[in-house]
């Protein structure tokens, strides 16, 4: 059984899985567990680690609409390094002062292997789920994809300051803040572009149909002598928002990044398509 | 440095380390990490796992008197099986039951040993702090103590049946919340009853001084051929509620579970100390 599977499976006993964060009364919750040896490239630093741990709960917070209030972590590691642990904490709370949320600390723990393991909560006043989008409408993603996949070819080439800068991301709060509402299904692209698209129409019931010359691949992937279109829809790990809003909403939006529309909501029988062509359900699987 | 330097490294940075739940505005927010190998011996089922390690936040939660309203966990093993994916999440909904939170999911990830870390949140418009105790109020431990120690040595014998049964702990929620108010100072025995008296005296600025003989050791423990007093002060793992509260308060105190005074607050200078001898800070190191 894969993950996917096996979220399925639980997506059938519990009644929030299967979105981006769990809404209990008006609070989002959600927690992410990440491992040194899948994701942490070598050449990672402690700050990054820190922030990107807790930017990727944050993200899913923001693909709710929500308006994150806290965060925490369990850090476990073979040897806790003052230094290490300083800095991880320097990372969480530096990402957490951008959205306004207070990093509140956690649990430490001796392991075998660095992981850590963070949880946001945060407003969900009016929350945006996966399931409604509807044909017509349009499809549009936040910012650039590709960051990740770019990162991580210059973690491979040594170049890690520059790496290490494109995996410390800014989760789209504001973006997603002034999405709810207007927006009729989100989520973010954790799981890569293609993916979301996926989940999005099985949530919705509906079909995307991709331009595929509209998706906002990131210059750092221009730069580099990587496939752009796996780099961009594919290997994921880019916590952008992936929404639907109907045509005349988009005008009403206005947020600190640029909302690219990518395509247009179909029916379900239509399917996932770029430029008139299936779009693989393929991504990065954590 | 271990892990107590080391949270208390994070403390100095963090204005929330330090007690078992950080709280935000009225919400308390506590996480922990679980592994297969130091927290969940041969023996213990999925569905016991999944009780344990959401109790185990529960039980922060209840040291601060707050009332839980939802949890989460990450769950992360080497594949994924259906049936002890559904164990585990039944286990985790039956315990939030049992105190009227809901769980809510959670993260699912590949990693080479069975690891859980679970997040529980709840409001606490009145929490109890670790650093109100002052001299001459009485110290009281909730339940009693040892079970977990009793449960190792049942796993040890291969009587699993019992041990899964003493594993799953009832978190102290409802007398926690009753504690809420009259508590000048409160924690959960996770590390074990001698280390709660040197956290509580440490974070108090006071002194205990503990009759021995009060002191609550589970039955589980008499029938057992296992050091009483080191299974029931120093093994730790019971989850119960240690506080400290004015003599008058207690007969206010209404709880579902017997509250047992096993001594009274002194000053610093007198140390924690049992039958007039010190009671030295050892326990068990997560």
């Amino acid at each position: 059984m894969d993950e996917r599977e096996a979220l399925r499976l639980l997506g059938s006993d519990l009644s929030h899985a299967g979105d981006d964060a769990a809404v209990v009364g008006s609070t989002a919750i959600t927690t992410d567990m990440l491992h040194e040896s899948t994701d942490f490239p070598a050449g990672t630093t402690r700050y990054t680690a820190g922030w990107r741990s807790v930017a990727a709960s944050l993200s899913d917070l923001a693909a709710m609409g929500a308006d994150p209030t806290a965060a925490v972590a369990a850090y476990a590691d073979e040897a806790f390094i003052e230094a290490e642990l300083r800095a991880f904490v320097d990372g969480a709370r530096a990402v957490c002062a951008t959205v306004g949320a207070e990093y509140v600390g956690g649990d430490l723990d001796h392991h075998s292997e660095f992981t850590v393991a963070t949880t946001a909560i945060g407003n969900a006043d009016r929350p945006v789920f996966r399931s409604g989008a509807s044909a017509d409408e349009l499809v549009c993603v936040t910012g650039t994809v590709g960051r990740s996949a770019a990162a991580l070819a210059l973690f491979d080439r040594g170049e890690t300051d520059r790496a290490n800068e494109l995996f410390q991301f800014t989760p789209r709060i504001a973006a997603g803040r002034q999405l709810a509402g207007p927006a009729t299904a989100m989520m973010d692209s954790s799981d890569g572009l293609a993916r979301s698209l996926h989940q999005l129409a099985e949530a919705s019931d509906c079909g995307f149909a991709v331009d595929g010359d509209s998706v906002p691949v990131d210059e750092a992937v221009e730069s580099l002598d990587i496939d752009r279109w796996e780099a961009g829809v594919h290997f994921g790990e880019d916590f952008e928002l992936v929404c639907t809003l109907p045509e005349a909403a988009l005008s009403t939006v206005e947020t600190d990044v640029p909302i690219t529309v990518i395509g247009r909501v179909t029916d379900a029988e239509a399917g996932v398509t770029v430029d008139g062509e299936p779009l693989p359900d393929r991504g990065y699987t954590h």
